[in-house]
């Protein structure tokens, strides 16, 4: 093989060896009520891609990494601008970087955080729609792949800490912390079994308030400030 | 300001716009047994940099990712180039991307991996030693607080995962998973505790054989195998 085949077997590695590009990528969950239900879904924003690869197809919110931000202010930033969404804090998923995730060779730093309904800006915004996250369409690059496994982390992590929160006002009862749970884990829980695991948990604190309506009235409780909300353990800020 | 005058003032953003690169590390924790004593101690390999910066200091192994390989594969291959290690698996921790951490823009994708100490290789390498996790000397980067992360990390997960099967071997007594677990957490545990726990998380399964030597004999048990080592959820291993 002489040295021009080797080139024009390999162009794309030969002509982009240091092409490598770092972007971020954000999934943001929601609960909202299924229409015509007393349940909630899990939801997230996907926005229309304006450019190739994948011109008009969903796709996260995100875009590149500039030279002067960190990853997370990169994603922030680009949440912001997709969709118009700020949420208080931003958790690291993962990192992607299959080799042929893209034509062009992407690193993606993607992050997640949840919100509550009250938390997203009423109107639309351009090119941005929200969609039940267990029945997407196809989605560009990996980005279905993204998604399940920040829902997979969602329903893991709701196991042992208490980022059932984000997703809750300051105070709650434990029916509506029930129904949080429900439509995470995409299944019915046991009220009683449900009230039992929660209450043994010691991550709770019942207030002297009640919520009061049709039903009859029900015991607020709140989470407790000692359990850390982000478990970013010892990671400053920065990064 | 004339755009001369702004061009002076953000030199380096101007000249290396494009320039972010990605780079992996690899933090690989193992179990010591300190010098005259029956305890053991985390430990981990590092690696002298031989080039600026900080040439002389000591680093986490690594490299940078090559255009045609994953970011698992680019780890692998730098561990195994600077350290001659070859884990069974690596798992992702983090991605570390502060904007100062290195005088260049690099973004390292780090992973983390257990091995017993039967599985290095005898014989030293070149540039590499072996450090206890805790008594670190000032490491080039960030690699201080990767390490406090990874260390973090290795001390949650040990609570809610069979992580310590990765520094035993296929089957072990109960005193030895809690000497496991002493040298992770860096405290003494109450031995009937220790077992009373275990015994009832139903993650170990007894066998019929039992470790006998100086003591009387201790049954050895096996890791249930239905739990996932990795715990990677969906992801496939192309990531």
């Amino acid at each position: 093989m002489t040295r021009t085949d080797v080139a024009l077997a390999q162009p794309s590695v030969a002509q982009t060896a240091d092409a490598t590009r770092v972007a971020v990528s954000t999934v943001i969950f929601t609960l909202r009520r299924l229409p015509g239900s007393e349940r909630f879904s899990v939801a997230l924003p996907l926005v229309t891609r304006t450019r190739d690869p994948h011109e008009g197809q969903w796709a996260l919110p995100g875009g590149w990494l500039d030279h002067g931000e960190s990853l997370e202010a990169a994603a922030s930033r680009t949440l912001a601008e997709t969709t118009g969404l700020a949420p208080s804090y931003l958790e690291q998923l993962y990192a992607f970087g299959a080799v042929d995730r893209s034509p062009t060779r992407v690193v993606s730093i993607v992050y997640w955080a949840l919100i509550r309904a009250d938390e997203i800006p009423d109107g639309s915004v351009e090119n941005t729609a929200w969609f039940d996250a267990t029945t997407l369409p196809p989605l560009a690059f990996d980005h279905n792949e993204i998604v399940d496994y920040a829902l997979w982390r969602l329903r893991n992590k709701v196991g042992y800490s208490r980022i059932a929160h984000g997703l809750l006002a300051d105070e709650f009862t434990l029916a509506e912390l029930r129904e949080v749970y429900e439509a995470i884990l995409d299944r019915r829980l046991d009220p009683a079994n449900f009230r039992r695991q929660v209450e043994g948990s010691g991550t709770l604190i019942p207030t002297d308030r009640f919520r009061t309506g049709s039903h009859r009235p029900a015991r607020l409780y709140r989470y407790n400030q000692d359990v850390e909300l982000a478990e970013r353990g010892p990671l400053s800020t920065r990064h």
